[in-house]
């Protein structure tokens, strides 16, 4: 669990700031709200799971919580629906030019991306090459393709590259990525 | 938001424990994992959504989040998939024998339910009358013609009974709400 870095993330973004937009996960807010107001998918990101060990409880203010910690999370961050079907998937980024480390990706969030696929759902990683600055969809079942059959521990570029799709990057939404589920539907 | 009070009620529930199961919240969540286990749904309660003000970071142990306060959620509680189908609902209690409390969900969740119906998603409330011992599953699209066609601030118990479906409980599942479900689909 890396959340702290996650804010450091966020300031390197700021000031490395593009008019392609902020890191990987901003992008993705920006383009759900879109589709939101726009009333073409509902999706949201789910809220970060953290275990409440201690609050203050006070009528007249809010209640502070004053010792808690992050959990890891049993799903995806991502879900919702998009033309009646269940849409269900992580982002990630990596600055690898040459491959996407699995262990980015928690086994159990591999787990569930492949009980969403084979219960009808559309599952899949978008993946960031930062370095590149290009995002992939890629699908659950090449995903799982790729772990049936290889012992790597990282997917190389050039596997994401052929099976994958090249997601189009705009101003609003920052990342088209519902054309690409239009294409896999 | 009454999380602290949540606390309480589970305290409570322990207490006045039936073989029936203990809170709504509780059986719900048993359900789910009876689903998942046997595949036969995907559904999760997402985390509680809190903002995280100060954490206190160590390389040697986990991150302690020292300052946080609970946010109201944008949308239900419990989404998933079953049989294809892209499922979300909220869960409510009522002590009331003669009606359900609209102040119990918030309008963006109203909003959020009819949204889900819209774009052909199952979405419904599952509200269990604590007092009489009965839980129903009454489908979106009843919540919104009572909104509709009323001014009053609760819906009587009589209008959920007739439009809603009872749900029986078990052991495990404790509530069996996919059964319903099959019902709607």
């Amino acid at each position: 669990m890396n959340y702290p870095n996650k804010k450091n993330n966020i300031n390197n973004n700021i000031i490395t700031y593009s008019n392609r937009g902020m890191d990987l996960e901003s992008d993705i807010n920006n383009s759900n709200k879109y589709y939101l107001e726009n009333d073409i998918a509902v999706i949201y990101k789910k809220p970060t799971p953290i275990k409440v060990v201690k609050v203050n409880y006070n009528k007249r203010i809010n209640t502070k919580i004053t010792e808690a910690y992050y959990e890891i999370p049993s799903t995806t961050d991502y879900n919702g629906i998009y033309k009646g079907k269940y849409i269900d998937f992580d982002a990630k980024e990596t600055k690898s030019k040459t491959s996407f480390p699995l262990n980015n990706i928690h086994s159990h969030q591999i787990d569930h991306l492949i009980k969403i696929k084979n219960h009808g759902g559309i599952s899949f990683l978008i993946i960031k090459f930062v370095t590149l600055d290009e995002t992939y969809l890629f699908e659950t079942k090449y995903l799982e393709e790729f772990i049936n059959n290889n012992e790597r521990k990282s997917i190389p570029y050039n596997y994401i590259k052929e099976n994958g799709y090249l997601i189009e990057y705009g101003y609003y939404p920052r990342i088209k990525y519902i054309e690409i589920v239009d294409k896999i539907l």
